[in-house]
């Protein structure tokens, strides 16, 4: 399939890789061009401007947040650009409300929208292992399906509306903010009492949460190991405001997104924003009089 | 192994079943004794009294809670009874401040104590498939290991102090009920945007939550399962507030404990008490407008 | 002085007719004309258009929110029509973000932009009693006094950048919202142990809190006296999020304001955006099981 | 009227001193002796022994908390002293649990009990200027009215069961305690805008906030005066806990109460502890990055 893709970070180049190797065409753009570049060799087509890798039949977007995915869509050419009939699939974590304006300028435009954020880090993307939670039109979401096969483990088929995906997204990364800040809190505890968290880890994951995420999660604070970061706390901050943007815009309360994003905007004050945003849980085991290792 | 044990739950009953599999003779003690006669059949020997319980080389209890503890201990004869180097294995969740109170009067008496809180419902306990949290003295520890392993399926040590096992329990069961909270805060804003809960549920476990206690605590809540309850509402608040004391002991603040000690108390106001402490979960999705299954 | 005055609501109407018992010439304009038309008997002149009464020397908003203030100023020739030199004071709440863009805006057509938000409900207002919160360039800040005197009994001066009135107003706003959480709470408990919110009342303000403000709204609580309101829970649940935003601004957390979010929305969601904003204390009580009267 | 006074502390001292004054015989006791002699010279009889100041016919309480006022009444003679119709008036800030046990006691005994305790600090004791909330049987009220005359400007009836007046006087406490959270945020954020917290409170103080408790504490938190405390972080943490326990033997939650309870253990664990409970406003300001001044 002839397709384009636009924003090669870390994890669009693990993403584009796999489209190349699975035999789609990919035309490629990124502010950044050198960033582009470094996928020529697999057989990417280097586009010069938005407009020339927005203008293929399928085009999917990997931007860094709302503002890159707004600037590009409605001030690059990019809706112009996109054929009619064409299918836009945005990949990255956006907000639900950000969606919804993607979907509603599209189909005026006699396009279509698909929102397909992923679970996974880079090493997940580079081994085509991304779960991806996709909505949007029925013949939208099976015009795409050999790409999201191409990149992902597994698809998860959400409705029409694409907002849905995204807040399926935003919900999943409130759930890891949410057992980081619970573990941080635990250890404030048990490292009260003389538990070295390696060792409350060890009993956790080995008891009631044998999970993947509990022992990445745990690691990363048990070795307070939060360098170099694999998601930063300032994405992570990103994130849950998010969450509890796709609330407000309901008019509900979430008690514990807004105590985790007030502990975000704590750890951001002492000047961590630039660690993984696991870090988190230093503010618990700070307030409780536990000081981080140098 | 001569013991006595006290308490015949749902819980204790599996796990007296287990130590006389495995040989040990044991003499069961309950306030209703019909329910410790359920076990004369497997060979249990039935005792009349506290004391008489008591008096055997290794004395396990597995009460309900501190005040049935305290009142067995120090107020029945139990501490007299329990014969000078014999050993005290209380199993059941107490406070950090009665482990600490029961080491301290068992050791001014020569005898030992021993914390051992267990994770895992009935059906594990009845399959011998406990985990065990141990903390006391080495030689006592090493003494009750034919027992852990008669019972459990792993035990973990936990050092010399006894309240680190009770408060390593009471963190593992602070975060199952952050695990509540959390689902039920993202399945409020999940639902608010059209994804039915068990669908959230489908696309968390089979990606990044990949955990049986995913399944088992988002199964309830998604199909609001909460009766018969596994665990009910009002031992949750009991545990949390276990957690809290615990905290308060030391002077630190968990504040995500104290939002779910709050909302626990809300689902008591709201009648939950006899359901399972997965209920919890309703109080975010009813805040946010969403009724609950008649 | 020869003013423009945009925004007839019922703080704006009493505002007017000071004006003009001071001796000002002030030309009005309302959205729906007939509420301006109230103020022809007054001596108001009735403009046609938002450029009619912007094309005078000194031009006051007092609109609903951010939203008609910026659709007014951006969007309706506002900015075009006042003349060079001239002053666009805003005395409506309104956000610190969109205070520094109007002043941005206004310096840019080297025009003069002034925050004067105020306190005090229309009966106030009607007695010329306001407090007026005012930030600006000082030359721009002295020639709007004689207007401010006409309307308020004291002016603050709060520097050069107009967004701290801003901030200072939301910040006031803030403290009422937490003096009626703090109220609802302490009601639930005392009126739990039999002592009547009216009777708590009644000691607090006889006592420590001998303040009006404690008694108007202690007194709006304890007779559940939410309607005809004050000032709708809509307007509350803005006014904090207008908090929460300046603070995230600034990336800071609130926690208390956080809380006190969550609650109005909670309010929301039951369907009392409609009343007054006291009815925030509605939350605590209920969710202590105090029901409230039919 | 003859009657025993044990507790002399800042506050005790100058009760003891207008009951005196009003021609009262005093008996007075207390732990350290040398304070209580210092009243010698005023016409206070010196009691060597709880007992001794315990045998009168009304016997008033000042004590520290409810471990000293237990250990007072229930290990020391004090119950066995009291005669047959005597009346025990607590006037401390202790527990509603431990006023429901000594009421329950003292009425066993034959022996009425009051609850009274007081609004204020010692330069208002001194003044005989206290506030005190009152409940207990009626007879025994009338009886204490006199002393109550000596030592405060009113006193408040809140019915016959003595726990509501310990509950007030908790809610009171609970409601300054809020304001000093409120004010402490409302800075952080204010300040983060360039005005200073002195200039905040000027602003708030004379317009919407016009009460003598505002200036107080708001004063002593633009200036960071907490030293010497009038009442310290410590003992305004002791009565967050009454509150919460008061709340949780009636299993209600109160958000605001947990936040604040919170935000105090920070602030111990910050070694602040014997600083004035005002200090509570640093954690706030602290994280939000506002360094306190050294």
């Amino acid at each position: 399939m002839e397709i384009g893709f636009i924003g090669i970070g870390a994890m669009g180049e693990c993403m584009v890789r796999n489209l190349l190797k699975a035999g789609h065409q990919v035309s490629v753009f990124n502010r950044t061009r050198a960033r582009a570049e470094l996928l020529a060799a697999d057989g990417a087509h280097i586009a010069n401007s938005i407009e020339g890798a927005a203008s293929n039949p399928v085009v999917i977007t990997m931007l860094a947040n709302d503002e890159s995915t707004a600037a590009t869509v409605f001030e690059s050419g990019f809706l112009a650009a996109l054929p009619a009939g064409g299918v836009h699939v945005c990949m990255a974590t956006i907000s639900a409300e950000l969606a919804a304006r993607l979907a509603e300028n599209h189909h005026a435009a006699g396009q279509a929208y698909v929102s397909a954020p992923v679970f996974g880090r880079p090493p997940a993307a580079a081994a085509a292992q991304l779960f991806i939670a996709a909505a949007g039109k029925a013949d939208a979401l099976t015009r795409c399906q050999p790409l999201f096969d191409a990149m992902g483990q597994r698809t998860f088929h959400l409705g029409e509306s694409p907002e849905a995906a995204n807040v399926v997204k935003i919900a999943g990364n409130f759930m890891i903010a949410s057992l980081i800040e619970t573990f941080g809190e635990a250890c404030a505890l048990t490292r009260n009492y003389g538990i070295e968290a390696a060792q409350f880890l060890d009993v956790m994951t080995n008891s009631i949460f044998p999970a993947p995420i509990y022992k990445i999660y745990g690691g990363l604070i048990a070795d307070e190991r939060f360098q170099p970061p694999g998601f930063t706390l300032r994405l992570g901050l990103k994130d849950i405001r998010l969450a509890l943007a796709a609330a407000d815009d309901k008019e509900i309360a979430l008690p514990l997104a807004s105590l985790i994003r007030d502990n975000y905007l704590k750890a951001i004050t002492r000047g961590d924003e630039a660690l993984d945003w696991a870090a988190l849980a230093l503010v618990a085991q700070e307030d409780a009089g536990l000081a981080r290792r140098s």
